[in-house]
């Protein structure tokens, strides 16, 4: 028997494909066993299981399409153990969408002390009791297998800035050999892992590193690329030079997420430049200082001005935040130290970000990602002070 | 023409209906123009125009009839006059259920300091700056009026436990003095007045406060009843016998409101003993300290035990909390100083105690009361240590 209709075969685990595209930037949908990621895409960040200040339902109404969590904090507390016997991270915190995990690579390099890195890993104390900890790309893995984590993070150094090239070599180099060391460690099945190319601001040693890992991503090793170490204090201009020179030489049907960005405008210079995913703890860390994102520019709502502002927050913004409460109780629960506080900044800091991106994918499906992105910028305007 | 259907007149605002009674104990039916208050009920504490570490959303989700709001607070920050001018608290704080707001005398009282006491009525120091000011009974009344609050408290003095008698008759007397001057201030139309027996565990002294209350109570001058100073370091004994004698001098078609209470056990005691109305910050803090009540007991969710454990706090309860979290990820948000964990524990204490409330007027209703007392405090037997 025949059927008038032709289905397309449903896609395959970490299938990306790009739906649309303007110029570099582009709109992909990743398919994960928790859910469709639809990019581009603002990742909010789980560090200890838990978006800060947010209930699982809360964040749910947010809806972002996929959320961080951290290997480092986890293994140090409450164990990946722990929470393996309890069902995986996604259980334990009560979260069904799709979760990336860090490989603690970064965390390693800027909480803990004590640092000794070998080419079998680091040891290092753990900032929360001083004890002695070892990790190395096979344990990295195993901690995020125990996660259960639908994206992985491959395991890699993360140089400070500024470090000497002859030093820097050396770390990438030993990066290269820790990849190889993670794509060999077994994950789950529902698992895929992404690389990430480091290379600090020396262009010619990032494309070294990325033809290494683009050696290494024999039979799709990889399923997608990050770019890490360049929100580290880089400048604007070192960002966007390296992704304009870095970002086309990436596979075009795996997704690409820059990693620790960001703010407003780097996530449109990122996507802009072909940049699929993005995190950062700034939005949500701003907003419990009362730093918040509007459509109009940045408020810092502990300011006297909004002491008796009967406004919203954002005249364009829909979240539960500017549904409910006026600029004058968001600054009264800030100076009063109130946690109702930090909750509603945080859902409203999160929406702007993660609706940023979504309102960037429609843009780019409609072929009008320049104009929304300059509309955008406009209300971002340095001389527009905060208020 | 004629109708078929007879229809019961609707209940004017602050009739208080007592549907049914067992022994001393009632469930009521009290009308103010933001709805219905069933009781017993427990009242949640919004000190500062929120109920710390919940959304007006999870609030309404554990569904209290009433909850508070202090007039000493919201008189210092944001100040009265900004909620008026923002439409008063039920809008400041996105709650359009009944408000209680106290006087602000048990604050004056307990938080600020360098305090002194005229017949006019008390200056003091706020203990957020320093600063001079004064409240007394008909500046009480004026800010409570400002707020907009359903069930206006009238201005107290709460003496300190042990003070000697000459000195308690003269604040007990002081106390109705005032009472005379609130109830000659004008409030809203919607706004009802509810008045405060003191006298400290001298009996003899409450029955003539009470008697005093009642001579003013002229042509029902007073919506509600409250017992103030009785949670104050007393022992439960002194509360019962208190409670004993005094309540069954109260008129029966007014709420009857005991102030401070408090904890499962005494809260049993009062409905037992005939009170309506009851809160505490207990409950909250309690839940940010990681301490929560639960059907078997109480939990300290802090212990280590809990560390590992699957299942969910109270297999009683159907709060958001025990729904979607074991009492190890709980655990790990205390132990990981994460807010979420507050805001978890605190919408458990106040379901557990509120829920408290609905299931003794229900009880009440069928009857079951005393039962239903035994029962839940088998549960919290003495000898069954805390875990």
């Amino acid at each position: 028997m025949e059927t008038n209709s032709i289905q397309a075969d449903p896609p395959s685990l970490f299938d990306f494909a790009v739906e649309a595209q303007e110029d570099q930037a582009r709109a992909g949908l990743f398919n994960t066993s928790h859910g469709m990621i639809s990019t581009p895409a603002f990742m909010p960040v789980g560090t200890q299981a838990t978006v800060k200040c947010l209930t699982p339902d809360q964040l749910k109404i947010i809806d972002p399409q996929v959320i961080l969590g951290n290997t480092y904090h986890l293994h140090l507390r409450p164990g990946s153990d722990v929470i393996e016997s309890l069902g995986g991270l996604h259980r334990f915190m009560n979260w069904d969408g799709p979760i990336l995990t860090d490989s603690g690579g970064f965390q390693v390099f800027s909480l803990a002390t004590m640092r000794k890195i070998s080419e079998d890993g680091v040891t290092f104390q753990s900032h929360l009791d001083g004890s002695s900890c070892h990790l190395t790309p096979e344990k990295s893995i195993g901690i995020q297998k125990q996660l259960g984590s639908d994206i992985v993070m491959a395991f890699d150094e993360c140089p400070p800035a500024g470090l000497d090239r002859i030093s820097l070599e050396a770390s990438v180099d030993r990066t290269t050999r820790w990849l190889a060391r993670c794509r060999r460690t077994p994950l789950g099945t529902h698992q895929g892992l992404f690389a990430i190319n480091q290379g600090g601001t020396h262009l010619d040693l990032r494309k070294k590193h990325l033809d290494d890992i683009l050696t290494l991503d024999r039979a799709h090793a990889f399923e997608g690329f990050a770019i890490g170490g360049l929100s580290v204090g880089e400048s604007k201009d070192v960002m966007e030079l390296t992704l304009q020179d870095l970002v086309p030489r990436l596979p075009k049907n795996r997704p690409r997420y820059l990693m620790g960005v960001g703010t407003p405008e780097d996530i449109l210079k990122g996507i802009e430049l072909g940049v699929d995913l993005f995190d950062c703890v700034s939005p949500s860390r701003e907003a419990r200082h009362g730093r918040l994102l509007t459509s109009r520019g940045r408020i810092n709502i502990r300011n006297a001005v909004h002491r008796e502002s009967e406004a919203t927050l954002d005249p364009d913004c829909n979240c539960y935040t500017c549904r409910g409460f006026s600029k004058a109780y968001l600054h009264h629960l800030m100076k009063a130290d109130e946690f109702l506080g930090l909750t509603l900044n945080t859902i409203h800091n999160l929406s702007y970000t993660v609706n940023l991106t979504r309102s960037a994918r429609i843009a780019i499906q409609k072929g009008r990602f320049a104009s929304f992105a300059r509309a955008t910028r406009d209300h971002w305007k340095p001389e527009s002070k905060d208020q």
